[in-house]
């Protein structure tokens, strides 16, 4: 069994990870932590978790001031940036590993990650070292990690998309674009005004059009496919569904005589929570709803120069908690699928 | 392994059952027909079925005509009403048992059920053995039964929320309200022009207010329990919402000296799929999405002589085909929570 | 041209009570005020509101100590309890009239406002002479008053539902149960974790089950018309949808000989914005967005002796903004139907 | 007066003419034609349109063959296409003009046409002087023709987005993008399984990737106002909301010395229905909700060669009814504006 510490236990990450490690057969959930809820049930917080037989109905938030996360084997920070990076050292100085949700071990150059986050960075000597856990991509580093960075959810969704293409040179990567929407529990946990059900239903809307955190780490691993600069023009949406995300991806071919389709099957080939779609087809976000999976269809509309990638996801699981277990499961030496399996629910 | 038939796997309890079943440890799913679909894999047409690993990716609907539902040892009937009672006494004089997800065995007199379903009983013999399927409420009958009619989604939810009541002679047995509301998947898999997103979302509405089939179900349950007679005022109403039902139930006390929250409280102990809430609680229907499960919460506003009672679950799992697999487990001598203990989606 | 100020125009009503005076050939919106917007235009906070040739692309927030609402004939106060009685005494000293979409002249027990809504009453000697803005059930103190209180949106609902039935003495008024479902806008626009898209979606809850605000105001008002005691189990719910209210509404019949039908149709006969369905009817609540209506159908289930009334509103308009101008017009002169006769918005 | 028949008035488009025309002050609907509801009451098919005062509620349904539209001075189709082509000759041949809302007069080549939509014309001599109804881009056609093709919902928002950019030759015109997002209502008011609210709610998806039928009509005004050849990689994506539509649209700018948001200020000033919003911004479809607009917002992600154009519109008004009664105040010497100054209605 893996001992796991989870800090910052109340955002929907959080409770995305107690669903799906309560499923897994080698986690074991040794404390949860919340400043503002320690002492509380996690199942009285939220619902969802009184279910008998899972273990849970009894684990309580614990204020992280008092809990032995040194003790865990893997701590999990589904916390907002700026709170893993000042708990790392000390971890890995231990024998703890440490997957961090949020963005403090995502961007490599320190500079990049203050421009964006507005705070500098505590720990940039452990930059160099965290691997970027876009498992499929990137599965060498992350197996021997100490820190994993996960990906955020546009990055994972966008880089599955595009990465081939980069990787075989197939495309203008300076022109590249991103077209995406998200269900609104990609913006977390809050209560904010532009989040209230009477302004997002029945709504669609582009936001963050000036300049969305996740551009940096999406440039950043793109580029180092595909050797030489990267531009992309990234247009996030919000869409009136609670989980789901797609990426609608546009980029100009540089040869034209490739198959697309065969080059994404090859590619993807035996990974589990990749799946390439049959030539035609439109993934819908429902279609992995809950589940641990991206699903990418492969077009070249009129036979035309421009290639069009549509990937979808659960923002929440292959987007966030459940490729950050895929994580766990590769640094643990577990088969990658260990308690990934349950389908979506559909509908 | 208990080998497993679906008849009409098309529906949303269809797609629901092949769901929850890829996660039982005892299920081998050897055949799901249909009729128009015969020839087609599942995972072609629920796209959410395409996932590795699960062994659905290659199963494929077969026409019933060609299926030896006979080998199996239990079919499920996930069709409309009128399917199962024309096949049951051929698969009962097998060691085949049957669980009708649709109506055909959930009312015992003949009589009712056509002048309800429109259509005279095939086999009005088999009515008496046939179990009601309310788990909870029928565990003796369900787990020697050779044909279990699975109950309406509606009556689950009602008879959980009132049994208590009655069976301790509490209430006012001839004035009783259910006021429901059920998310639109509880209408099943239907192209209806009241059911498509334009006219169903953003929107509220009772429906059938003239009279709704699971009524006379739901009458003879209370009335068995009630030795008497039981007279109910049941409006369902139509939520936007995909997944989730909630019963607002009404009772007129006749006793005022009774803690209502300890009789709940003793009647569902012990039980996984009933969960009795603190008191002042008002379950969410999302706190039981995707799982098997039905919260109920007991109110006397003002400590006046109405008792509420408010009970939720979602309404394709504890309303329909996680019942149906609860039955099962009963049935084959399993524990009742075999494949049922994933935690429910949220949010 | 009646010349109108509007205290607190941040909220839906605010924003509701703009759009249709916008329409309404006799108002003159000379000032909004908002103590946090001050100076900022109302176009630049709702983009619904830039639209040319409405006049209000240019009209701004004011501070409200900065506003001459003296100098308008009659001032909307679409603010939370508690800020039109403060302002009341030297607003009607004046000849300008009031008219509060909050709670602080709806009750005329002083009392009982400060035991719902915990703050002592500023103005009680006004309680007396304040109008109940229902109008169609008290037409006549509307249009005399210098004060009008208008009801809650629960209020507007439930009344016109019972009130012909308490008017004739049919029922048992001390066992009246209100079954209400609201869209989340009536909770206001207000930045709270319980309203974020990602927690009221795909989702059907009951809430304040041990009391809502809205009680206080029913129950003396069906009090007055029933002339002896009424007592009401009051349950709302909240619907995943933006605008939209439903009262089911169950009350046992004390007469038996009684065409209900006829009665709901000669009560409001000539009524432009009571539409009594025809038998059988099940309104939904979209028939009325947009729109200052609301709809009712009566049932007898069964021919029993519990009446079932279901009355369906647009919360906002004939639950808020619209029966404010609706009582507009009746005070100053105008038909009552000046400025709300737009057609719903369907679908 | 300008009397009017609408032709096909049971789906969205007719039932929003229906709204519409109600409050616009010039307009007496002489005829609503249904062959299948033939004698049934638009109001009580509609229970929006039950409302008293509007005339509406005692009109009725007759059918095509018993229908004077030749009496009538505008005739409205709102049909699936095919039906207005059959009409047209006769009707000109009068003094009455049309306004199809279908396909019928949007594209000039016959052969096109039966290309896309699989029939063939029936009156292709009536093509070339038919006027393509995109008020803004088409205004002196639209004044003087006989028959106007009214625009398809995409074709609108995309075309107002990319106009200016192609008039002023600033873009390559060889490589656009148009990646579409549109409320579930641009399907029309049909029983299709795909558009039930089970399937299409908490879900986002891209279809008819394989080509759409708007494509055609597109790029024949682009191409047009290009003065060369035009290619458009159009991506439509279904939004669950019932209505709104956005277009994000990419383009290659050709030239980098150029003031974008002067340039659709300056080509839109002076337009009541078109709104150029400020630098930085991000429209929401909802600010549109119910009301005759087009909101656009020019960016430069960081000031690249990629010009991103953000349009949103209501699908059922600018993308259909309300433009097509623009149109008709336009053939009739009306203020544009008349009938359709009606603020959206938000939230």
């Amino acid at each position: 069994m893996i001992k796991i510490g989870i800090v910052g236990g109340t955002g929907y990450t959080g409770v995305e990870l107690l669903r799906l490690l309560a499923a897994h057969p080698e986690a074991d959930v040794r404390a949860i932590t919340s400043r503002k809820d320690a002492g509380t049930k996690v199942a009285s917080k939220f619902m969802s978790l009184r279910d008998a037989g899972t273990g849970l109905r009894d684990l309580a938030y614990s204020d992280p001031a008092d809990t032995d996360l040194k003790g865990c084997d893997v701590v999990f920070f589904a916390t907002p940036h700026g709170v893993a990076m000042n708990a790392a050292r000390e971890l890995i100085a231990g024998r703890t590993r440490i997957i961090d949700l949020a963005a403090d071990f995502r961007i490599k150059d320190a500079a990049a990650f203050e421009r964006w986050y507005k705070i500098p960075h505590a720990c940039p000597e452990l930059l160099a070292e965290a691997a970027y856990g876009l498992t499929e991509l990137n599965r060498d580093a992350v197996r021997r990690a100490r820190i994993v960075g996960n990906p955020g959810c546009y990055p994972t969704v966008v880089q599955l998309g595009l990465w081939p293409l980069l990787e075989e040179g197939l495309v203008d990567a300076e022109h590249l674009i991103a077209d995406c929407k998200s269900g609104v529990s990609g913006a977390g946990r809050k209560a904010e005004m532009g989040l209230i059900f009477s302004e997002a239903a029945d709504n669609f809307k582009a936001y963050s059009v000036n300049g969305h955190r996740h551009h940096p780490e999406i440039v950043q691993e793109l580029g180092r496919v595909a050797r030489g600069p990267v531009s992309l023009v990234f247009i996030p949406h919000l869409v009136p569904m609670i989980r789901g995300m797609q990426a609608t991806l546009y980029a100009r071919l540089t040869k034209s005589d490739v198959d697309l389709q065969r080059l994404f099957e090859r590619r993807y080939a035996g990974e589990p929570f990749v799946d390439v779609m049959p030539p035609g087809s439109a993934p819908d976000t429902r279609s992995t709803r809950a589940a641990n999976v991206c699903r990418i269809a492969v077009h070249r509309p009129e036979g035309g120069d421009i290639a069009v990638i549509l990937a979808v996801q659960d923002n929440l699981v292959k987007g966030a908690a459940g490729q950050a277990i895929q994580n766990m499961n590769l640094m643990f030496g577990l088969p990658e699928t260990t308690g990934l399996t349950a389908l979506p629910v559909l509908p």
